[in-house]
């Protein structure tokens, strides 16, 4: 393993953590917080160490895919502890392990809180929350390529650990560009969603943080409500924009080239829209009674659903009180996830209809022993190697899944919450069902538990391997 | 397709079935039951449609793999339907789903009851379920060919069909012989229980129809409090006599020849030894404050966790009360289920271990892009059609278990309920926890849900891919 090159890019990921808390700190400046200093201390501490780490260029080039897993994975674990120091250095959050949850659960665009009462943090706090959704939702060092060629011609290493999907593509060939692409239409789209709602009448300071939390389909609110007091025009523009937020990002850069045809050949697409659609008219008629008409039943439904397949985790309303159809079809969404390539976590809609139609073929090859066995995807054959990848994840997944729930249930929370809890840290989407319902919060939980879910909410987001590599004593065997 | 033949299959079925029903009225008349008549009419009508389909024997030999499964999935249905009829005709469960559902509860060994009070039913209503616990356990097909060779040479289609596991292999050349030393193991097994039983004060007809319950891995108990009431001595040879039907039945056969270094090989038995060990120990240490002493805590979690991993269902107690820890490790062993090859249900533990181990290597090929990535299992490798098999089982299992969860949901219990009655059932194992825990019953649910689980039942017992199959288009798409 090359340590030195992996030191290089964690010293470049230290220098831009120290420009993201400047601008959180200038911006304190304007809200006229004290506590805003604690950003300035923060930015200073990761400003010298990325200087030490930067100072010297490694001669060694060598980079292979382990090494791009483990800069990745401890990428995100330098982000998260210096991300965590604003909190502890301010006071605003004491505790150490409550400190790195919130930090964690920002940067992996999970959601999930430990506070009770979000609206007692300082705005500087709350727009540091929704700016870690925001860049963790495209990715840290997707970022950092969009400016520096880190790892020369092996950043494809970097960008495949940190981009979510079973085959994560360039769009232009050289990665630079297409992390650049992928960062332009993202910030794009959050300028259109800000813009919205500033029509909508939130304030500037709402519409950012707001806009932050959707587009990485984060879910962190700046109300203790969430987004139920809001106008209904304000929940619409969000619903949708979640929504957005959750497709494939190659689909966006198709219809910049014009390339609208290749758009409708996408069956990830087409499956996102369909379980959207199902789901929310499904839901709609469940709750119908607990609302006035079926139209705000069906604009209620709408929201939770996009908001739980895009593992934004927004709630407009408390749906731990719904129906059992509705929560475990909600449940059921909360594995789905969003499209590969986009800003939303879960298994991946791709994944599942790849999983699906490989099952389907393998029956088939039961039935008629001598056809063909081929997976099709978008009208064109899905490698082997695709498949058993996407296969061995399914497995892995269940296994970390399994052992976190029999983890968190040492603490003695009901089965559907020790179940959910997993679920919405594992897929990155905040709230859960029961004692992590949507009005409910992490903070019940003890330090060893909060560990789990910090592990499973970087897993989710690095799509387990990086982390699983990490702490696994395979990569720090000699060989 | 050979419908043809497929007739004659089932026609066999028939007439078999009419010799099991015979067996009941013969034992009704010991026990001076009138209620027995409806064995003999059940009898009747069996032998008579066995006749016919019998008959005449089917020119056209060519029999396939999708034949086999069809035939199988088609037997379980007639040996379900046809053993529900005495519970109808005598009137002692009246409602058609509600005798259907005990039927194939019975047969798949899952040991699900609709019967709120079950010491109301007639004696030879009891040793009917246990009979169908036994019979099924080893599999009806399997029977019938330990007396007649069905399909000739292609016998060993309808014993893959039906029998447990990720590769059934004969133990000797013949499919016969393989067949008939499975069921001579079964019934010497069963025999030594039943006199372990005798010995421990139990009555002829408690100690048969127990032994019958344990041998299928099944669960029907004969009283209400199902295990509860018995001594220590007896649920204690019960727990070991669940652990021994929950083996492999090729490690008995490897110790009748006496190749003991085979056994030693077993990294399956390996796995279910360790699997039950720990959670026994862990469960044994959190449920220790509710009993007088450490040793009788150990003892009833040993039984539980036997009777879980085997998918029994027996219980001596109501394990719904535990603690939270206690149940997820029961909840989890559901899925484990049992070895492959033996009558236990569930996902089978050479599949989690082979699963497992071709995940660990293939994160092992990101760490060392250049090791060969070869799966072992009894220090033999395991064919890569195998881990594509077991990988492909493993997600269709999801599917199917996420589809029932959601149809159960659409009434309205508790999240804990839907998701444990349905592992309880596709798994084969009885009991769940919650509204379906031990001391409740299926008898709450509606006849939608009760056709759901009576699918998932037999999915469960025949390894989902005949039942599926049997409800796939597929299959009756000309090609």
């Amino acid at each position: 393993m090359n340590f030195r090159f992996i030191t290089y890019i964690l010293g470049w990921i230290f220098n831009f953590q120290s420009g993201f808390l400047l601008i959180t700190y200038i911006i304190s400046l304007f809200l006229g917080e004290k506590s805003g200093n604690a950003f300035l201390i923060s930015a200073i501490i990761c400003a010298v160490t990325g200087a030490i780490f930067t100072y010297k260029k490694p001669s060694n080039k060598a980079f292979y895919a382990k090494d791009g897993f483990t800069a990745v994975a401890l990428g995100w674990i330098v982000v998260s502890i210096t991300g965590a120091l604003p909190f502890l250095i301010s006071g605003e959050i004491p505790s150490v392990f409550d400190a790195l949850f919130e930090t964690i659960s920002g940067y992996t665009t999970t959601g999930a809180t430990i506070l009770s009462d979000v609206e007692a943090l300082s705005k500087c706090m709350l727009f540091w929350r929704s700016f870690t959704h925001w860049i963790g939702g495209m990715g840290v060092l997707v970022f950092v390529l969009c400016i520096i060629p880190l790892a020369g011609g092996n950043n494809m290493h970097l960008m495949r650990a940190e981009s979510p999907g079973p085959s994560v593509g360039k769009l232009v060939p050289r990665v630079n560009s297409t992390a650049l692409i992928l960062y332009g239409i993202y910030t794009a789209l959050t300028v259109a969603e800000c813009i919205l709602l500033l029509c909508g009448g939130m304030s500037l300071f709402e519409a950012v943080t707001t806009s932050f939390a959707t587009a990485g389909t984060g879910g962190f609110g700046i109300r203790n409500s969430s987004m139920a007091e809001y106008s209904m025009y304000i929940q619409n523009v969000v619903a949708v924009f979640m929504a957005l937020f959750g497709v494939n990002f190659t689909i966006y850069f198709l219809a910049l080239v014009k390339k609208p045809k290749e758009i409708l050949k996408s069956d990830e697409l087409k499956a996102y829209i369909g379980i959207i659609l199902i789901a929310t008219v499904v839901i709609g008629f469940n709750i119908r009674s607990a609302f006035p008409s079926l139209g705000s039943a069906m604009q209620q439904s709408f929201f939770q659903v996009a908001s739980i397949i895009t593992t934004t985790g927004f709630s407009t309303a408390d749906f731990n009180l719904w129906p059992s159809l509705s929560k475990t079809i909600l449940v059921a969404i909360m594995f789905v996830g969003a499209c590969a390539g986009s800003t939303g976590g879960g298994i991946k809609v791709s994944r599942i209809v790849i999983a699906w139609r490989n099952v389907r073929n393998e029956i088939a090859s039961f039935v008629h022993p001598k056809s063909v066995n081929i997976t099709h995807m978008d009208g064109k054959k899905v490698k082997k190697e695709v498949v058993k990848s996407i296969n061995t994840y399914l497995v892995l997944y269940f296994i970390v899944f399994v052992v976190s729930v029999l983890l968190i249930s040492l603490e003695n929370y009901s089965f559907e919450t020790n179940f959910t809890s997993v679920a919405a840290t594992l897929n990155n989407i905040g709230p859960g069902l029961d004692q992590v319902g949507p009005m409910e919060n992490f903070g019940k939980f003890n330090p060893f538990s909060k560990c789990i879910f910090m592990f499973d909410m970087l897993a989710g987001r690095l799509e387990l391997i990086p982390m699983v590599i990490l702490f696994s004593p395979m990569l720090w065997k000699k060989k």
